[in-house]
């Protein structure tokens, strides 16, 4: 079966099934055409996972294309974009119908659930890597950065933080607990907080999605405000089948462990409490923005050394 | 070293060499930003290419670096568009420092030729693979696509055909001949048509990137288009190069090699009349657009069964 065919089998439908005002032209051309409403920016990332780095081998197809683009789509979050379309380059082994089909299932929930087009791609022989890129689009000028934070701003996390790095140690679990089955579906299908990003628009100023856990991805923060911070430990939220599953290490997994793909967001005090209910529920204050430069951890202590390692990002292996 | 001071230290220069300004954010954030013009289009094409499969092993960084851009360039090119920006997802097995080093010189190089910005990517560890997206605008509705040819129309390339595909028997040659180095310099340093395919927008019916061989892209487009063709054989452009290295094999590399990333596109013959002698001077009449479907080939006989195989695409293999 030829590159054409298995494009045509498997994704032309995906295409087909979210068709979107903004795309004037799908797959099956030299390149796709989105339009970009006046006013509006183009917002854009790309992500790369690979088998045996980022998730292990024989890993289920359907839940690997769901995790890949919904990685790809917390970026849009992490900006306050609303998704449009996403691009797929697909490199695998060899034809293998029934790993194709199951790809093709999780790729189409995901792309409905988080509504991004598909709009192109490539497939090609080699090792399993996958590479997705996400379009999105916000209102000129409103895009959230990583370096708006300022002095003073409260540090807010969504949901809950460290389930999915747990989730690893249960992958090959036959008979897994309701905890353990707790923590693996946030592994298998994490939700990137799409909704809630863009109604932080105009409200935070600066987020980032945690992928590689909330004390890395808050140090891209602080180093790109150009500022430092203090986090009450006491406050970062984790689950109860976290602390039941992990105990005295469960702070560290919530702040080390990434693939949770919550936002981590700064909100000036004067904007926090005036923020709707509707966003307020979803976010927990665990610190706040300092001139000093640094992140500083007080309200307790963490066992992090052995958290939130696995099939995980480059930097940790290099 | 780790991913960030990878980037920093070869890919941050790149795109700080190339201030595009409609890129209102670049690398370093959770995405980029792009500004359309008023009254423009995105238009954008993934390609990915794999060691091994698209390239040999221990292929010269610089070399791989300036052809996979060029590759995906060539796809702006065929829709007429003008360049922007593109991203990398970079797949590489270990942080060798002169490779990384020879790879950044050759897409800086590259990228400065095709006049795209380096807008973002995404590094990660695992078998050498690149994906690259490049982003290009396009005046609202003038996007050359694959499906507007006519019954009538001309059939046209540019430049000469088969050079690429010829110079992959003297790719490992220590002492190639002239004519070895004229094709294996088209073979290493492809130029998508950048300029031609801007111009041609507004006067061709429908365009192409000739990256599987003629036979195959004009296929595409007569497919696309619903149309057949009649191609005369004796017009095919080839090089004095590849008929001497070649001889009566020569064009049937002129119809089968990929990698030359020439344009094949389609043109009224009420419009070819008066096409510029700036546009006209690089495209070569080769056939006509016929209501019958099918392509059929007068004017000669070609021994196509042997040439352009080797390091290509993936149906090639399948």
């Amino acid at each position: 079966m030829g590159e054409f065919e298995l494009i045509r089998r498997y994704f032309q439908p995906i295409a087909d099934s979210l068709p979107s005002g903004a795309l004037m032209l799908g797959p099956g051309d030299d390149c796709a055409i989105q339009r970009i409403p006046a006013d509006h920016d183009l917002v854009f990332s790309i992500d790369t996972v690979v088998e045996g780095i980022h998730f292990p081998e024989a890993f289920p197809a359907d839940h690997l294309a769901w995790r890949a683009l919904a990685a790809a789509a917390s970026d849009l979050a992490a900006m306050g974009a609303e998704p449009v379309c996403f691009t797929l380059a697909l490199t695998f082994p060899a034809a293998d119908e029934q790993w194709l089909s199951d790809f093709a299932r999780g790729l189409a929930d995901a792309a409905r659930t988080f509504r991004l087009s598909l709009a192109g791609g490539d497939t090609t022989r080699g090792p399993l890597t996958l590479s997705l890129q996400v379009h999105g689009t916000v209102p000129r000028g409103t895009g959230i950065r990583r370096s708006g934070a300022q002095v003073g701003d409260l540090i807010c996390v969504s949901g809950t933080l460290g389930d999915a790095g747990a989730a690893l140690d249960y992958l090959d679990e036959q008979q897994p607990s309701d905890d353990a089955k707790a923590v693996l579906k946030r592994y298998h299908h994490p939700c990137p907080r799409l909704e809630l990003g863009q109604a932080l628009a105009g409200i935070a100023t600066s987020a980032i999605d945690i992928s590689d856990g909330l004390l890395a991805d808050l140090g891209h923060v602080l180093e790109a405000s150009g500022a430092g911070a203090t986090i009450d430990l006491s406050t970062v939220p984790l689950s109860p089948a976290l602390r039941r599953l992990k105990g005295d290490q469960a702070l560290g997994f919530g702040l080390r462990a990434g693939d949770d793909y919550e936002l981590c967001v700064t909100i000036p005090p004067s904007r926090w409490s005036s923020v709707p209910e509707a966003i307020g529920q979803h976010l927990t204050v665990i610190g706040a923005i300092e001139a000093e430069s640094g992140l500083r951890l007080t309200g307790g202590s963490a066992k992090i050394d052995d958290a939130g390692t696995g099939f995980d990002h480059f930097r940790r292996e290099s």
